[in-house]
């Protein structure tokens, strides 16, 4: 996959429908499916699990995550 | 339901009338029915109930959450 | 009354002169009669009680509340 | 006096030339006499009194105090 | 001197050349003359002390102060 | 390298491809090559590995960094 | 050297190529020849040295600062 080197919104935007990480600001994390990203980092994860220090803490079908939150993203997780 | 994989908003106005879960960003969580939600994600939520690690706190026929203070949104929360 | 699924500010509208409880980040509660209310949640409130853990620790003629510190609003608080 | 239930920065215009309370996010308040006020509710008290729990711990012939930082106010504090 | 009841900022362009106390949100305060000062309050200060609980912490020939992290000033400070 | 005086975000764009070094505000530290970088600092590292007090905590193949967490960049790490 | 009273940041620029000290709000300093500054505050900075409570910590050939993180700058750190 070729890349814009100043757009790294459109990596997220390449992972729909595949599975991602994200590490929120106090530590938890959420792996799941990307279904729906905007610019502002608003994702929607499908079949989630949360975890803490790599425990499951609790599981989703859905979940919606505010994109202010987030410290960082793994796009492709599996 | 197709979405649109850009806007994650508009899942969260898809769920209004049904019960969602809110997670705020200290980690209390309040459940109800979504009634109305702006793009700045304040929501009206009817029949509230409060919870603090599971545990029922409080209950509220109606309240207004301020958006900036969310986590997370769990859209189908039944 | 009906109300605009996308403008959730419009419910505060409707609030005014009636009680309601609006509790800030930090925990504290207020009660009393929303007088005045823009879109930033800047608030007037009228024989405004202020609680922490459901004891009221001040009263005030009136207080005016910068919206920025609210984490949720009770419209109908009686 | 008649109020615009829209508009609260209005009630603190008003509110010029009379003693208002101030309190902080962080529990300090202020009292004095309200000179200057802007719609970021940035301040210029005079005769200002800095209290903590209620005990005076300073004294200001003119203060400037910065909006954003501001809990809520209180109008008419005499 | 006159003033603009809307305009407190105009009372801090009056106080250049004057020397004046700033506090930051952490308690430290800055005295100093007032060189330059913009509008969202980023200043210069010349012949600044650097004070915590009274007590001068540093010394500085001039120093650049970021305007968000100021709690108060005191315009007229000697 | 000529560089212009006023725009530290072209240093950045300069460092894509080479391996750069990432500090958060709470510590964290990453280091990898820099794939995307936008104006927001919002950055796609690639074979990064995450460290705390110079110790590594993690390796991932790609990961997705929010700028508004970032503390500084050191440009050319290796 | 004459100053703009109504431009803080000018002074800034002006000490581009010079040593400078800033201080972070959690009180790391960094000390280095400033040579690019954007209008946010976001800097360059060559041989930087970081120091805690005065000590040395760290030395860096070129790290770029993100400017909301500043609590103070000193221009003529020499």
């Amino acid at each position: 996959m070729s890349i814009d080197p100043k757009n790294p919104l459109k990596v997220l935007h390449n992972a729909i429908n595949s599975t991602i990480l994200i590490r929120l600001k106090d530590g938890i994390e959420y792996t799941g499916r990307l279904k729906v990203c905007d610019n502002y980092m608003n994702m929607i994860i499908e079949d989630a699990k949360e975890m803490l220090d790599g425990t499951v803490t609790a599981k989703f079908g859905e979940i919606f995550i505010r994109g202010n939150n987030i410290l960082f993203i793994k796009p492709q997780a599996v």
